[in-house]
């Protein structure tokens, strides 16, 4: 049995669901995988908290209710130093949001869990797409894991499937609906509707943000296609090697004649080789029956890879939700461990 | 850089490709995973050769015109126990045809290798078939890797995705199109061809067998569904335990009217739980638009999980040939040095 303690820095929607996921999963993961997770610390930006068992007790029962507030208002910000078991394997659970510009306040977070000898699991682009080469380069120099699949994909396995599963395989290029909120959009509009009116829908059933200009934007699509893209072809690109194109001024006509046709119009973050150099895009599309990512509606997402020698496979599907974004970070730390 | 000695066990067409492809990607390897494949040996039923860097190149040259045969008419089989070197790593790569009931000649040859501390990777369904259970817990006694992606699915990474992706995710149930052959079958009859019309026409092509068996009853299928719930559910079924259906007998009528209501027929190997029991059966079953293979056509594959934690994933594609295999063995291989 591995005793792995878990810090998790910030309580949003996906922290909570990680929280939770853990309790509910702690016993698979024994039985399963050897690994026994443990509570360290709860890190949120206002506070923190050192856990103990009755702590921990007291965040459970308190979460499965409405009111939070109560089981957060423990004690003073711990500092990581002295959560830091030598003993035992650390892994730093990230699920603040951090500027995509700036990278912090998570880059200097995650950069200090490395160096402090910790594995790092996050589900904040911010870093990643700020400063993704050096973080991994660091990770690497301590022989600790980095992994973003909760960034970048979530539930959608899209980076183990590029890094591992084509391993070996040269990828000529990819393509992908990265971004759940716009393909929900794109989907009600398909069906009729109305920019503002779907948007308006969206936000009601919180799949869309209250301001939603990252999503809309294609500013997520573009953060997410260059993380695959720097994790996979080793580039070091950043956001304004992004061609960036969003989904707030169709033309009805465009719509009402892909309906016609039966073609659909998709949000696409796409990588390909111009040469030996790496072209970064996010387009609104046109895509056909016979394109891989067709089928892919509401807030589904997908992804293709053309691999020179695996040809062409694509990835459907997998929970855009918070729970969904949780089970992606559980996974990254199963495979920290697992041979 | 990782020195990793490979012996190559079978020479037809996937270890033919496999051969290539080392090649072709050796130097690929070097830079990108600091992984040294060399040569050891290469095992045939009838003779084989360990390698020396003149034999390789002798090989290589030979298989890229047709006739192989002068550059394996050398010497005698080499023992395994002269080939271990046991300064490295040794991986067994193993691209022979052992019968599904009795796992041999590949099992017992498998399990040896894995007693002597080395690597499997294997395309050979039939020791996995017999005996997944068994080899694993020894590869897991000595520490050792047995890696099967060229077994169950090859280009299309089936079994990362089972085992790594959705790790500390509860599989609910799966469900695939995991025989290209068939699949070719039956999307051509539903363009309008008779059976026997169109097994004649993919004989000719090589996508099916001289005696087509395995494939059209639906064989191949079982035996893929079988590696998968044993890899992932942890079940130690056998071949007796699969319902089994085939694609020889479809009435033309039910053809025609799956084409009139746009539906599909599409032969699936499905693992359900029943209880906690698990269910594994091959059928002919419809599937309409709203299904996540149904865009999954002629010779390609495709596989979906539900899960309780990450929705449902839905993986297709990937290369249905001798260098798609030859791929998913070079990719495991990696995988076993890739952190």
């Amino acid at each position: 049995m591995m005793r792995v303690n878990l810090v998790l820095n910030g309580f949003g929607n996906v922290g909570k669901a990680f929280f939770r996921l853990v309790e509910e999963k702690k016993d698979f993961c024994r039985k399963r995988y050897s690994l026994d997770l443990e509570w360290s610390a709860l890190l949120r930006r206002e506070s923190g908290v050192v856990f103990t068992p009755e702590k921990r007790k007291k965040l459970a029962a308190a979460i499965s209710v409405p009111d939070y507030a109560a089981a957060l208002a423990w004690g003073k910000k711990p500092v990581l130093e002295d959560i830091l078991q030598k003993d035992h394997e650390n892994v730093l659970v990230d699920c603040a949001v951090s500027d995509n510009r700036t990278g912090e306040p998570g880059y200097e977070r995650i950069m200090s869990a490395l160096k402090e000898g910790w594995h790092v699991v996050t589900a904040d682009k911010g870093p990643l797409v700020f400063g993704w080469k050096r973080l991994r380069d660091e990770a690497y120099r301590n022989g600790r894991s980095l992994k973003m699949s909760g960034a970048a994909g979530a539930a959608l396995p899209a980076l183990d499937l590029a890094t591992k599963s084509i391993a070996a395989a040269r990828i000529i290029s990819v393509e992908g609906i990265l971004n759940g909120t716009t393909n929900y959009l794109l989907t009600r509009m398909m069906e009729g509707g109305l920019f503002s009116d779907v948007l308006a829908e969206a936000q009601e059933m919180g799949i869309a943000e209250p301001d939603p200009s990252n999503d809309i934007g294609g500013w997520d699509t573009a953060a997410k296609i260059l993380l695959i893209s720097n994790a996979v072809c080793g580039t070091d690109l950043n956001l304004d090697d992004v061609k960036v194109e969003g989904v707030t001024s169709i033309p009805e006509s465009v719509i009402t004649s892909c309906v016609l046709e039966r073609k659909k119009l998709k949000l696409l973050g796409r990588m390909r080789y111009e040469g030996e150099e790496v072209k970064l895009e996010v387009v609104l599309a046109l895509i056909d029956e016979s394109h891989p990512l067709y089928g892919v509606d509401g807030v589904d997402k997908g992804i293709t890879f053309v691999t020179d020698t695996m040809g062409k496979i694509t990835l459907t599907g997998g929970k855009s939700d918070p729970k969904g974004a949780a089970a992606a970070l559980l996974k990254d730390i199963v495979n920290i461990y697992l041979r």
